[in-house]
């Protein structure tokens, strides 16, 4: 593998940074503001049903889940509801919007160990805005020749991006957490995968099966890649 | 500036297809939503003061414009206000997100008299999954060589976009119905613009000085871009 891989694309959220847990979290507020209509269970459900109707429409990203709590707030709580639970939703989409970024542990040290020996890029998916802000807080810019976002990732779009760099997919290696987004599009395609498992995964990037392929690896952490090339 | 120019960059939104006018019908729903509360101008200035403020958090596009009205209509109606006219806003935002696409008149036909002749760049500011529908929608992707979903329109995108595509600015051109968004970063860096106004300008956007300036032009139409080239 070592030397055919001439790129190296990592996926940002939950590989280089920690997105989802803080999207859990602004999940289990969102919850309790509307515990005394319906159980926890219940209300994450009817918003994982309103996210999916909406990702036609809004696409990944903070602003599309916020609008999407915010409908399903309305659904749950009726026309004649009162409104102080939007605000709060909305107060807490922002906080978020304004997080700082907080690398995995490893992440940077990888990036180290490979800056120059392969050609590395970023390849995220999600609000055009919101990533461009991430990246730029996460001091990583520097160490990617080229940085992609993405609207989605799907085998459609890691063509884009490989004609985008000029690079054949056997010479191109995906890194990532997400099986759906990061690993079976890019096996398809020819490219090799490892995936690096997250601690919390969103319901709709949860994969159940297995993966045996040539070109797959799975490890426990970012760090051990350098010593898998 | 004929035998200059390479490449030449068109604008999206209200250059190549109608768009403001929609946000605006938009904003005239979203006032009439508030009408028991507040006038309607009031409530165009109140949204226009959220806006801005959230412009930091959410960048432009539609997604950020209907997380704006919300937040408006929260705080005119108060907290025990009704949640009715929130479903509203999303009601009418996710028809907007659903709309086609309508090319504005000679915007096609430019494309074609241009197509071979320079290379041509779609430039366009906003929200990145809408923006690549729209795209899609438009039929006129396959007139360019580049496409670039930008979060902002300053300086330093223009020369981030002039990078991706190899372009010195004087052999670059812009057309765009936005002075401060297409015309004049883009004659700052050294490159070529021309304005074509828009009948409807968000009200951000608007530009109350004359530009004189060597290389730059003001066209009615954009149908007159390419007697002039």
């Amino acid at each position: 593998m070592k030397d055919k891989i001439e790129f190296i694309a990592f996926d940002a959220d939950d590989t280089l940074w920690e997105n989802e847990l803080h999207c859990q979290e602004f999940e289990r507020k969102f919850c309790h503001l509307l515990a005394c209509h319906l159980p926890a269970s219940t209300v994450s459900r009817e918003l994982l049903g309103t996210e999916m109707k909406n990702l036609r429409l809004y696409g990944y990203g903070l602003k599309g889940m916020m609008l999407s709590m915010i409908e399903t707030a309305c659904r749950i709580i009726g026309k004649d509801g009162k409104t102080g639970c939007i605000e709060e939703i909305i107060n807490i989409g922002q906080e978020l919007l304004e997080k700082p970024v907080e690398l995995l542990e490893g992440s940077k040290e990888v990036l180290t160990q490979l800056y120059g020996k392969y050609k590395l890029v970023l390849a995220t998916k999600g609000d055009l805005f919101d990533q461009q802000r991430k990246i730029a807080a996460s001091g990583l810019q520097e160490y990617f020749c080229h940085i992609e976002i993405m609207s989605d990732k799907k085998d459609a779009d890691y063509r884009k991006l490989l004609g985008n760099i000029g690079c054949s997919p056997e010479n191109f290696l995906m890194i990532g957490n997400s099986i759906k987004s990061d690993i079976l599009p890019v096996l398809e395609l020819g490219g090799y995968a490892v995936h690096i498992p997250h601690h919390v995964t969103w319901a709709y990037e949860q994969y159940e099966g297995e993966i045996k392929h040539p070109r797959y690896l799975s490890l426990n952490t970012i760090g051990e890649v350098p010593g898998y090339l």
